[in-house]
């Protein structure tokens, strides 16, 4: 079968679903570049999986950028003042939303992409068993090509760079049963937005509850460290 | 006149452009907190600017983000191995573009505004004496009005926050003159790419170039120190 040879720039932020988007992307034939983002998120276990995670799946180069969003705040991710919900998964935008994330994030690997002459750009967002965050889903995913085309310069003079996001409409068993099928150690991954320094999960927050329902619903062993 | 006393998020420079937006939006009445960006540009005369002006016009607070773009490169503004053109200004897209810069900075403020909860991102773009930047062009910040609807917890639960542009239809003269009448004093402002560290300009890169035709028109004595 004919591959895709062209270039991508994957978000990988060391947790489940950007680690099994990886393994589909460079599947699917992309000469991956993996970027990854220290933001002020409260442990930095995942941007060492993240790396980790690039090297195993031979991507071209793995890229962190640094940028405080604790100089915004407003999220329990990014403001030690906001604790982290344990009790359980709730209606509506949890305080775990990072103002704009995505969106940040997304423009800054747009820039990234503009300079390589890449065509896509993969985020591993998900609409099915996610957390209720209002940049996850597909309509901002739509609004968000729609901004890159008049962005950059490669939208006016040629070809626009592409989001892709080919987890949005898996459940979270789904995405764990093609990652296994591509080779993942979800071993090496970390979901947990409290892990400790040594990438020991909490068990309790949303972010924990979703990934353990999924192994669960997926019928595989869950190889998450608790601590 | 009753005015609207709502907040702001004003992005500010330090350049001509962004005092004359700030005096605007002072006069129109808001709650500026002004938002600056220290990403990597070849000179930080323009960050006191933007910090002097930010006082000078009452700003609630003045916020500086640090934001390494020169991870990512691709412009004479982030990479020093590219250089600033000095010839005069050519048809086009040029050098000095920095990959979805406005795209980045946008981004920021919405999350930025909704932490604040701010309806209004002022930002000092310009459709008439440009630099041929993409992210200037009115169908990019309709575009990017769009995004911010769909993706945040405002736009989804509530009002969104929307991009003002109120210098986008103006010259270069007609944003000068507005200015004077508002008391900017443009002897605080560093417009040039290649500014020294005393914030004295080039005078022969677009940005100089474009200022000093717009003060020349203006029929208003030019305050930029040259080196």
């Amino acid at each position: 079968m004919l591959r895709d040879t062209q270039k991508a720039v994957v978000l990988v932020s060391g947790g489940l679903d950007s680690a099994t988007l990886l393994a589909m992307a460079v599947d699917q034939g992309y000469q991956c570049h993996t970027l990854a983002f220290n933001y002020g998120q409260r442990h930095l276990a995942e941007l060492k999986a993240g790396a980790q995670l690039s090297k195993a799946f031979g991507a071209i180069d793995h890229k962190l950028i640094n940028l405080d969003l604790r100089a915004i705040g407003g999220s329990a991710l990014t403001d030690d003042a906001l604790a982290v919900p344990e009790a359980g998964i709730v209606e509506g935008i949890p305080i775990t939303y990072v103002p704009a994330r995505n969106t940040v994030f997304l423009s800054l690997a747009l820039g990234y992409a503009e300079v390589l002459n890449a065509k896509s750009i993969f985020i591993g967002v998900n609409a099915v068993d996610y957390s209720g965050y209002p940049d996850c889903r597909p309509e901002f995913v739509k609004a968000f090509n729609n901004l890159a085309a008049l962005a950059t310069r490669c939208g006016v003079e040629g070809e626009s760079v592409q989001v892709k996001t080919p987890l949005i409409d898996l459940t979270k068993a789904d995405i764990i049963r093609r990652g296994v099928e591509l080779g993942v150690d979800y071993g090496l991954t970390v979901s947990c937005y409290q892990a400790d320094s040594k990438g020991r999960a909490c068990g309790v927050c949303d972010s924990c509850r979703l990934r353990a329902t999924g192994f669960s619903q997926a019928g595989i062993t869950d190889p998450t460290r608790y601590r």
